[in-house]
């Protein structure tokens, strides 16, 4: 499977998900407990992942799995980062209006680039580093909002811990997802058994959190599993799948691809989700959403292309083919 | 002298020219005739290139001037192109709301480039259109009408012919701009001779226009002679000096670069203003200003920096100097 049909699936997936989420809502609002859902996701990754694997092990049955607890024990580390990232997010949100949030989400890009390099040591062109930056750059142009807004939040003038919080929420997004490609890449293990340590502890660590919120909530809605799946329908299901399904081609990304192509993926999907939504939901098309699409397509060609195709390189193009005229004429001679 | 030099000189006293302007303003009008500071300009730059021409033939009789009347008459042209582009401007803002008509403007950047690839025959590498099309999109992005602006103008939302002359707008402007670089490189002359036709013909064409204006007026203001330096003042003279000065600027870039460095000096002098404008007028900065600074900025580096400052080059580099080696060795060997 090549990645960028995986990243085009992604990307579809990914914009389908803001409009099935609000398919889902009746009266613009949950019927059913939202928190739920990345829970049942992370099991339907579980159970797909543990069928894949039991099918690849009846295959190759000496299909590549390490055990040893010295490395399951790193399988963990996401989960718990993803934990302390959504407080984080929660606090930012008590200083920043959602608007400015939106905005400063963007940042996550560029902190996905500079920890790629830092921590798993890829080397990015000039040219690469200026795409990111340009793709940072155009999904924060389509968010600016537009003259005739219905409101008008102030934009740079929360208090500086909400910008501080928000520069930590856009790292610690960065190392979740820079330690996932690093787990996925240290070895040559199967992808699915993998998958089903990542998903095992992702499954615990959100039961643990809708554990967490009925104490919180000193169970008020009773505990978690009676009301697990009160309020589904049909298109909440889709939500769970959807989800699920995500995640799973996320993993695949980690393992065979990069999270740069997993950043322009989700990029690139919530363009997209903005032009559906001009169609499903009637929203106005802006100016500056059709600016962001063309920053964020020079972006994704500046970072793809291959160099040749960008830049005219006549001398060393010139000299390297009279050389290997030279060494073929050589061969010619020798024979 | 350096053509990087001159484009930072122009950007300056073109970004001047907004903020000279606005100074010279009294209580939010002219007090002066502004449609007398052009033709003052053209007889500003008439002098200023007669006087350096006499010096160039004192030091060298032999200095190239062509007198043929074939190509001396090829020297109106850019003034007709410019009455026309003028009056089609006034056309099309009947049609076009300020906002819009702006918006519009900024097309001339890729239709000179068009027709600077077509009619001068110059090639741009793949990446350098990217970076013209983003100059265009950053100027564009720097004036989105923000969030809780004073007038909200409808975008997109003016009849068809608006749009349309708004294209023709730009097609004249960048076939004006391209037909002076023509003229200025066809042959060796020298620029000062160049110049003064081109003014000559410049402040012949700016007085018939000031003529034509008291003619269509029934002349009630009195003819332009009588009424040309009417409420004057220092800051109206130094527009005036500005206004010639960045012409003979244009001059120079036209002969000794070309139209798309003029563009970005431009360009640049346009969000150069913007940011002075934060200062000087108390304007509100916003979002989309430092974004279209951003793009703009990485437009120019991707247009003028040398390709392999952008991207790795590691193959073709590779064999070229193994051939520069095994070139070294043989010479080496034969002598």
């Amino acid at each position: 499977m090549q990645w960028y049909f995986v990243a085009a699936l992604l990307t579809i997936l990914t914009s389908s998900q803001g409009i099935l989420t609000t398919l889902s809502q009746s009266n613009g609002g949950y019927k059913y407990d939202y928190a739920t859902v990345p829970f049942l996701a992370e099991v339907f990754k579980l159970i797909v992942s543990s069928i894949l694997l039991w099918r690849e092990y009846r295959k190759l049955p000496n299909v590549r799995m390490t055990t040893e607890w010295k490395s399951v024990r790193l399988f963990p580390i996401p989960s718990i980062i993803y934990l302390i990232h959504n407080n984080v997010q929660f606090a930012t949100l008590t200083y920043l209006d959602t608007s400015t949030y939106q905005i400063m989400g963007n940042l996550k890009i560029v902190t996905t680039a500079i920890f790629f390099r830092l921590f798993l040591r890829k080397k990015l062109s000039t040219l690469q580093w200026m795409a990111i930056v340009l793709l940072a750059v155009g999904t924060t142009t389509s968010q600016v909002k537009g003259c005739g807004a219905a409101f008008c939040d102030s934009l740079f003038s929360a208090p500086m811990q909400g910008y501080m919080l928000g520069v930590v929420s856009a790292c610690l997004s960065a190392l979740a997802g820079v330690y996932t490609e690093f787990l996925m890449k240290k070895n040559n293990d199967s992808l699915y058994w993998q998958n089903v340590q990542l998903y095992m502890f992702g499954a615990i660590f959100n039961m643990l959190r809708l554990l967490l919120d009925d104490f919180s909530g000193g169970f008020e809605k009773g505990a978690w599993w009676q009301r697990l799946l009160n309020g589904y329908t049909i298109s909440t299901w889709m939500v769970v799948l959807n989800l699920g399904s995500t995640g799973l081609l996320v993993s695949w990304l980690m393992k065979y691809a990069d999270n740069i192509v997993k950043v322009y993926s989700t990029s690139m999907a919530m363009l997209l989700t903005m032009v559906l939504s001009v169609y499903l939901f009637n929203f106005k098309p802006t100016l500056q959403l059709f600016l962001g699409i063309v920053i964020c397509m020079m972006s994704l060609h500046m970072y793809f292309a291959p160099a040749n195709m960008l830049v005219d390189l006549p001398i060393p193009t010139k000299v390297a083919s009279a050389t290997l005229d030279k060494i073929s004429v050589e061969q010619r001679t020798d024979s």
